[in-house]
């Protein structure tokens, strides 16, 4: 019996750790062919990393068969986890989502806002396209999304495309749970925290250690500097009032909501000192390109942790096990909403703990959403229904209304100007925009 | 047979219109008695309104017996229509509301913000003890108000009071009727236009004359400098692309939210200019008074209609009109949703195109909010019900929370310095906030 | 200008009924050309129809045009207003409807339990067939449905055709307004019942008259043996308990459901006496049509009112008079739930106050179902949506479901053998139906 | 450390099987004191099964503290479970249960129809008290609820009592899992159904066997004569056609509602040979007390699983089990909806599989109620809150309401005839219930 795992976008810095991931699962999880692959562009880096990984393999000694390719199709034959780690556009993209927000005086960033719907608009197809092919030649295959917006992509993917084994992650769970059993000393095994939301929207309910309610200990001991971000965003800390008034514990991510004009003013600030972040990135990705260019590097390198999206893979490898293994253990996934939030459309995406059986994630029914932050994540729900929209649709119209409706973006006049630039400046990755309003 | 008037906020500059309206449609609405009822404080106003009004029903030759008082509870015997018509505080209050907020740079508005939600926590609960009194001494009679913000202080009552025949009123519909009506150059009873949301986040939906649909026509005459709102905020237009996206009727308060940072720029400089509106209005009502003063007046003064709530009387007399009569003809009111928006709680107040019949407005069905402004739509009225809250727990945490999640403050640290100063400013009118946060 | 209705199923035997309403309204609804149309089978009957209907609008002196035909497509050219009273397999098929369900101990009734589903299976298929000529030839038009199951079959058009331009209409609400006026010895014109429900399981919530809410007097005297049942139905009374214990005005129909035992005697010792009510109808319809065939006969004679329908014209001519003169008045049909009803499915049909405009009906919110029958109305409502399944898949087991989820049928064994019979005993009006069950 | 046990009901000849759960777990769940609580009516049977209870621990060595007593506050202090099989009136007024709905030819069953809402009108309010007394004096403890009907009862409590940490367990779903592992030839453990539905009334969505979904085969198999039942009800079997038209798992007790006429004459024909299913039960009981007193007896005798209630207490010592251990396993139980299930109420007590932890169990989301079966779980949910208020309220209108909108009842003349001599049977035990009607 085979076990295959094919990783699209294999090029891409983070899959060192995924390989890593795999090796040292595989006793429980006995993976036994790796195939990378990646688009043209990627061919050189897909080399480098194909060379590295093969390194880390045989040190290993793990029955693994590794090999990397461009031709996604002959990939996916008897595939059985497809993991998606893709930037349509690649840092240069980025680049102009961080930009042009930033320079019209919006926030200018990866996942949120203009840029955000703007990565959606460029993703959504491209893996709408992976899905089908995945459905055509490896129907039983899980699709593993750690692409960004990665519940944005991943509710496109299950409304819109023909394969319902999909299922989305992000490492600010994980990262919430290391960093809140840093706060309470306790091994992260033992926390669970209730999260109720969306990716990158997702606030923390309750946090139990063994079972035992300690959030009001959390949240007293979060106001004030404590950081848990992920390398890639960098944290402003929160008061106490906001702490003890929402009742909730924040995602790093939402300073980007509640904190938009301090972190616009350090951004514009980083901006104008160092460049987008992508820019950042882009010496980062040289470097650690160099490191693991080197012949006699056998695992994955340290370096690699400054990268935001560090334990990402690990995330990604822990929920194939428990699929594999049927584990019904508990995991914070991207899936279905299915009623556990039943303020929230049952076909909506939302992230949320499950319980991972082979065939797929049950999510845990986590009730009301609380009364402090109900309105906004109703409200960034419906937003994402209207990048998703926009994304298919390739609607004019369409995508002006996901930009407005944005609370990062909520002006009239801003929108179009950001939007038509943004449009312009990617018009190659987003063919299904068609007019450009008027 | 009698049919007793009580207008609390008697001595307010809007009461001779109130007068008008009553005596105007006394052939169908015989109204016998009214009660124009206020505070110490307003003493003096009352006396000219109570004069200026008693010129004008003798004038008008309408058997209706005035009388003015500053003993509410006497005044509710035997009453059939109590109107509410209140400023806790005065103009004095309503220029911190602004003053305040504008000097942080947020908006600083009379219903909206910051402002809007003090005006809440100041009047919720003197319109509770209101409502308490009616229930007591007139159990029967209807609660028309029309202090703002209507809709918020209409699901409190309704919420929070055993009083339950409690209807809220606003002339932005009648605005937006009319003012279409002019658009499509047709007359104002012929024109229905379906609305959907809340008090001052309506948006009209269909525009029907005679039952014909026009509202394609009305929105693309709209965009552009068009100009339908009340007299005391000056539109600044919408785009043609905002308008065809939306596919909706704004209301003129919506530039509070789409078009934040130009009329934060615009009002900002009015402010420095002339200070804040609310003292714009101080001197409007002096010299109102003044004319209302002249005992050779026996009619509503043409300078009444610069004031912003014109109309709005016309509105609740109309309301009156179709509830004695159990007209079953359609008015705009703010009542229970019902069902009538079925995304929004069974239970919350909306602004809706009802059949008035004499056992209160039934709303029409109005269906699921549409895609494009649904998530604003409901992040207001959880929003709403954060005010509610806080007006009646007077818990600093909850003011706090209601203060965050209103999407023009949205700042964690902004909100609670302007909150803290608000909270400071008013105290004397806020018993019921006791601390003060941390 | 020309208003023109055609009749579908103009051979009926209520046809006069609609004719005379017709012209009784002339003078505000101006119709000018009535076409009668029938199918092959019924072309002798359409024949006296047409003649008598002739002579009414002749003696009438209202300038209308009648014609009669077998050619549906062409008399739907230009239409404003299609009315449909069809009843597929005629009596003999109705006569099977109610003659199979009693033979094994079950209620055999035209429109409710095993009769009902499949008078839904017979006509469904061919209404939507209607519906989509009318939406080719007519678009504009209105669709009148009397058809029974009245209420299941406007659902099943609105949800399965592209014509949404479909009312649904039944004398029940009418009748039940009718008698409670009688009761409370009040204009009809004045009283103003608030339905719940679907058609044939539709309740009365509250009874106002002028307003007044007098449901607690109509509650009171409605116990007994007080009788508002159309003629075809004879209501057995309702005890005090259940009335008191309900609080809501039971319709006729109820009975079925709430008095299955009694009926179901009654039904099995009427058979036995007098053969199924359709064989008693069959022979008032042989009467009927004896006296319209008398050349002298110059209107609508008395012994119409005999039959269960009367009255279903003179709502279905209100109401196209209402959307002709856009009134914006109340009357009771069958249309889309919007969240009139928020428990029930939005795109539901159901049974509802509505305001009658020409853009078409708008129901008035009524909110959540009482708690005393909200369990039965959504079952109901769920068996509704399993009967319009099967009548378009075809699908055995869908039908089988229909029937034994079906309070009326609810046996596993029992209800397989009544839908054995009754596919073969209708299989030539069932050509949807290709599998027989296992 | 301690662990307390609590046994309400401990002179239950079930008794013994949960103390021969608590010493097999002792291991993992290491119970330190156990007390069995009876009243003065139940004390010569506490004696017998206290004494053989201390045979059973003493043979087993565990160090487990054993007491029996009839002062219940006494025996709460200090609990940490508190388990409930309480028979208000016996198998005495069960036996009235039965008959007076048989003779009135409706079915008479102990916890469905009259029968199950006599029960639950008993049970209740001696079921509020205790938990009264257990939030007062063992606050932290969990109520492990068996007392049947054990779905409504849960919910009474969960609604209606201070203390929330309230959970209902049946053994029907253990005994679905059981016999589906046989049909499958499956270990137990492997299985898991997802269940969808309320106690006695739960269907099964679909069977996985390591997560393999083999629903499909399990239907097939399932038809015919497999009896799965408990061993207080004989089952029909189902028809090919049932399950293949529901695609659903049905548990025994649905045979009362869909093959109530077959059920109701073998029941009929049963009790007029053997009387009623109470005395059945009695003449067991007294042998298995015979049984139990003989003191050379050291464990649970074999003769207990002929008892309809077998494996009851081992689902319980399993739950405690994992409460203790906050073992995140998988359990079916009764507890609230929290959305698991969107179509019923968010605070509906649901039989659903949760993830069970130390905080309690955590339901695993089902989605959207199947529409074959959708119409009747929310009907049988209405009723079950129609039993809740009447329980509570002692309204006749209420119980009468209860009565005849359950559908084994759904008779407006036979409900109240039925009501009426329960009402006189039971009145010893129904305090609550003033009225007796009109």
């Amino acid at each position: 019996m085979t076990v295959k795992l094919v990783v699209v976008g294999g090029g891409s810095s983070y899959t060192p750790e995924i390989i890593e991931g795999i090796i040292r699962r595989h006793d429980s999880f006995p993976v036994t062919d790796i195939v990378l692959v990646d688009i043209e562009a990627g061919k050189e880096k897909l080399e480098i990393i194909g060379n590295l990984a093969q390194r880390m393999i045989e040190k290993s000694n793990k029955p693994i068969n590794l090999s990397w390719t461009l031709d996604r199709r002959e990939a996916l034959k008897q595939a059985d986890f497809v993991s998606t780690q893709i930037r349509v556009g690649g840092l240069a993209a980025r680049s102009k989502d961080e930009r042009i927000p930033l320079s019209h005086g919006f926030i200018g960033q990866e996942t949120n806002g203009a840029g955000g719907i703007f990565k959606a608009f460029r993703t959504i197809p491209v893996l709408l396209d992976l899905a089908k092919d995945v459905h055509e030649i490896c129907p039983n295959a899980w699709i593993i999304n750690f692409t960004n917006p990665a519940g944005i992509v991943t509710e496109a993917l299950l409304k819109h495309s023909p394969h319902k084994k999909v299922i989305g992650v992000c490492n600010i769970p994980y990262n919430m749970r290391h960093s809140t059993a840093e706060i309470l000393d306790a091994d992260p095994n033992d926390v669970l925290i209730e999260f109720i939301g969306m990716n990158h929207f997702v606030f923390g309910k309750k946090v139990y250690v063994n079972g035992i309610d300690r959030t009001k200990e959390v949240l007293e001991k979060l106001s004030g500097d404590l950081d848990y971000s992920p390398a890639n965003i960098v944290n402003l800390g929160w008061s106490k009032t906001f702490i003890e008034a929402t009742g909730l514990l924040p995602n790093p991510y939402h300073q980007y909501y509640f904190q938009t004009k301090e972190v616009l003013e350090k951004d514009v600030k980083a901006f104008k000192e160092n460049g987008t972040r992508a820019e950042v990135v882009q010496n980062l990705e040289t470097s650690l390109f160099n490191i693991y260019s080197n012949p006699s590097l056998y695992e994955k390198p340290k370096e690699l942790e400054e990268r935001g999206g560090a334990f990402y893979s690990d995330v990604a490898c822990s929920l194939m096990d428990s699929i594999y293994n049927n584990k019904q253990d508990v995991q914070t996934v991207n899936t279905i909403n299915n009623g556990a939030i039943p303020d929230l459309p049952e076909d909506a995406v939302i992230e949320v703990n499950c319980m991972i059986t082979n065939n797929g994630p049950k999510p845990i029914s986590v009730g009301a959403l609380p009364h402090t932050v109900k309105g906004h994540i109703y409200q960034m729900k419906a937003f994402e229904e209207l990048v998703i929209r926009a994304s298919i649709s390739g609607d004019y119209n369409d995508a002006y209304t996901a930009m407005v409706m944005n609370p990062l973006l909520a002006n009239e006049k801003g929108s179009k100007v950001v939007l038509d630039e943004l449009l312009e400046a990617h018009k190659s990755y987003l063919p299904q925009f068609k007019s450009r309003g008027n």
